[in-house]
């Protein structure tokens, strides 16, 4: 198997120069690149790296002197970033699930299982589930009763959708992602130390230690096109009506989706990130690794936050934000360049209030 | 299927008004409810929403005119929060695992299930495991060889439980629930920089780079009675002993205890916490989303630790603490508020050094 | 079963005083400890409890006056912590997974099982994937095309390995760790707000909002030899070449290892760490629990990182570290000392500018 230059370029719609037939069996790294290998070498540092491997073909960037740099032809994209995307897709060996239904898949007889859809070894499609055309439902994976995935859709091994979950079209789970458990929402009979330290920011009241009674998830998850969902991400059902998650959306891994959470259209969300219950994310917003926002809050389109920060109150749209708590990157950049000089104020200070206590008792 | 408003009202205790006998479908909310469903609105401001939906009945706060609402039944609960548990119990539609013992399941002949036991497809359960009566093992769930669970017990998809790990009754566990891998614990043959730099808090010695030698858990997990654990949640197993969950503790998804690790009763842990090896948490704790516990300390009875606090010390009985490192809570929301100033003051104090500077030079 | 005291202390390369020939059937805690019971108690405090229970020989340390606490007889090694590793070695009961291959097991005509391989109930192990001799490969776990594993690894339940995954000896998994996920990657057609924000540290510039476009990853992982990965860990797969994990390296619970990440030889990363894309962490480094590795930077071999740390731009060789951001060990602690007097600083200077002030004007 392998591609000429010409059909990769035409492919991503790339410009490219010299010998459009060579064949190009993979992508490589330009110093360990091979004689058959694409070289990806979309700066000139990287370019710089050709001499060490073999490469007779790379991927450079637009106006790139590819002759001098002893390559016999190049492809020129006019963004390599975005080029990546459309060379990986043609080039991606996949992870070879066979296409049909396994026999070792349990699979109730009330489910429903669109054209060409394909069953991995030892899954489970329970009572009254729909999975839609061509999606391929991975090894060991389990879908719950009564649960919708669109057509199209890529889950790999033991990923798990809990029953009325409702799922789009070309959805890819990542293994052991879940979607549909139950809601972590639990009261006292009376109210507790939580809530009183709530309003009074701190101070725990005098509620007797009560123990906690489980309020049951009523609702399910909805998860519209073209969502992508990590390794171990979990996705919590809603209480009443489900926790959604919008259009183009996608989840990085180990990322908690608390229940009733809203997240909006092509919001990307790095790993480990948390949101808690009944928070409200917007559209295009980027949330950093390991980044959380607090329950019942509201995060606007086009937000930006920087890795680590924690959300305790709202975000207003198209803010950047960074820290503990949340604050404007420019803000908190400089909080944290005056932390670093916080120790030698204290002594000047304290060397200040010497000399004024001293001329203001001269006085 | 349908519960009248009075079979729903005496069901959790509370007091209903209007037509009792219109059946309802399920619990909705306001804006959304249908002329079958129960519109949930404890409070004034959902209440201004049914107006958008269809509801006959809602299930309001003490004393609430629900006939100027526009409704024909109210449930009036005492405190409409707490009502959510009964009220949710009585309306969940559950995950439909089926009853028995699915013939894909592989159970050792050892295994002894109690009365009424389910065993979902793909379950495997090990030599010597004991699962008490009308327990429910969920689709693809693993239970360790000579691991001991409760009655009435419910384990969604995917749950694992280690060799020799004890449950009590009640027992629920969410998709992809882990209890009883191997502690993390590991040791240089000769002191390393860790433990200098541990001692010292922060030079590292001059011992050489070594490997690590594994320390192996002996000891397994022992949990009471009433426990949940969410999602990919993780607990280890203890070194020596086992690690303990206590009666009625609740655990959110991606939480990872420790070997060795110590927790209370009733104590309420949010997602993706950590608590590290050998530390003990008291009863009635709430540990907030992210936060962080480190090994070997001990946190008291009734300490809250809002999100994403870590806690690097002991925290004594009955604190409120927030931030990194966690400080009681009034101090931090002060030090925050500080620290939004700090840029500022250090201008300040400049310009305050250079007058008196000046007016002491000028002395 | 048992092992004389003799046998153990041979075992572990320890002296041995007293009775050698009693038998110990395992090890406790010392205020626990039965009759036939090896007590730890490694220092003074602990032996101070062996009273409490009814141990007649104890593990202590160098010159230990074992006779006066009332013991029989008396290991004593050297370094009593290193003892731990060779004593749970032995003593360890397992997990009691059955030798061979289940008949339940899924496993493709094209793979190759070494000799002594054993494959749990449930397993699959998908074409062309090879297993080292003697390694186990637990119930329900899922081994992807072409993957290689060496010999003697020891697999836990639900434990899946990714498509063309290389492992070496000795590897062990717990149960849930996930090797070979698609990496987290995805660009926009045109540069977005994060790119802008990023150069800008801010700024978000006039990018209208896109949505994303996948970038596949056609690297996979390769792990060296003994490494072992905790419960719920993800690996990410490389997008060109593979993410990297060396040799004697021990991952915790739930940590997140992005695409393209080198991590070297001997280095411990605790529980819920996160390392973003294509970062490189040196050798014998130590991560602490719950911090944080941002995307394309530098950490230096025998870096230390205290719980909670954030490192957001590349750390020289040899450093400890603490906080977010991540600063040297020593200047975080002064800083978190000066921001408990920050508040007071704060009123002191305002207090101060109104003497200078006054005494300024008065000049």
């Amino acid at each position: 198997m392998g591609h000429t230059v010409r059909e990769i370029a035409d492919s991503i719609g790339a410009r490219a120069e010299g010998d459009l037939d060579l064949v190009i069996r993979r992508a490589s790294e330009p110093a360990s690149a091979g004689p058959d290998d694409l070289a990806m070498a979309s700066t000139p540092k990287y370019a710089g790296m050709l001499s060490q491997g073999q490469a007779r073909v790379a991927m450079l960037w637009p106006g790139a002197d590819w002759q001098s740099l002893g390559l016999r032809a190049a492809i020129l994209p006019e963004r390599p970033r975005f080029a990546m995307s459309g060379l990986t897709r043609m080039l991606d060996p996949g992870q070879g699930f066979a296409a049909g239904i396994h026999p070792s898949a349990v699979i109730d007889d009330s489910a429903e299982l669109g054209e060409g859809v394909s069953v991995g070894p030892l899954a489970v499609i329970s009572a009254g589930a729909r999975i839609g055309a061509n999606s391929v439902i991975g090894p060991q994976c389990f879908i719950g009763m009564d649960a919708v995935l669109g057509p199209d859709c890529f889950l790999r091994e033991m990923v798990s959708i809990g029953a009325r979950v409702q799922i789009g079209a070309r959805f890819i789970a990542q293994p052991g992602a879940r979607i549909g458990g139950d809601g972590f929402s639990f009261v006292t009979p009376e109210a507790g130390a939580v809530e009183h330290a709530r309003k009074t920011l701190g101070d725990q009241g005098t509620a007797r230690p009560q123990s906690w009674a489980r309020i049951h998830s009523l609702g399910a998850v909805t998860i519209g096109d073209d969502v992508e969902i990590g390794m171990n991400t979990t996705v919590d059902s809603g209480t009443i009506r489900d926790t959604r998650i919008g259009n183009g959306t996608k989840l990085d891994c180990q990322i908690q989706i608390g229940h009733n959470v809203v997240v909006g259209n092509d919001t990307l969300i790095c790993a480990q990130v948390g949101i808690a219950g009944s928070s409200v994310i917007g559209n295009n917003v980027v949330l950093g690794g390991q980044s959380g926002i607090s329950d019942n809050i509201f995060v606007g389109d086009r937000v930006i936050l920087g890795a680590g920060t924690k959300a305790l109150s709202n975000v207003p749209a198209g803010r950047t934000m960074l820290g503990y708590p949340a604050t404007q990157m420019e803000n908190q950049l400089e909080i944290y360049k005056a932390l670093r000089r916080l120790p030698r104020l204290l002594r000047e200070v304290a060397s200040l209030r010497k000399v004024v206590s001293k001329s203001d008792g001269d006085d």
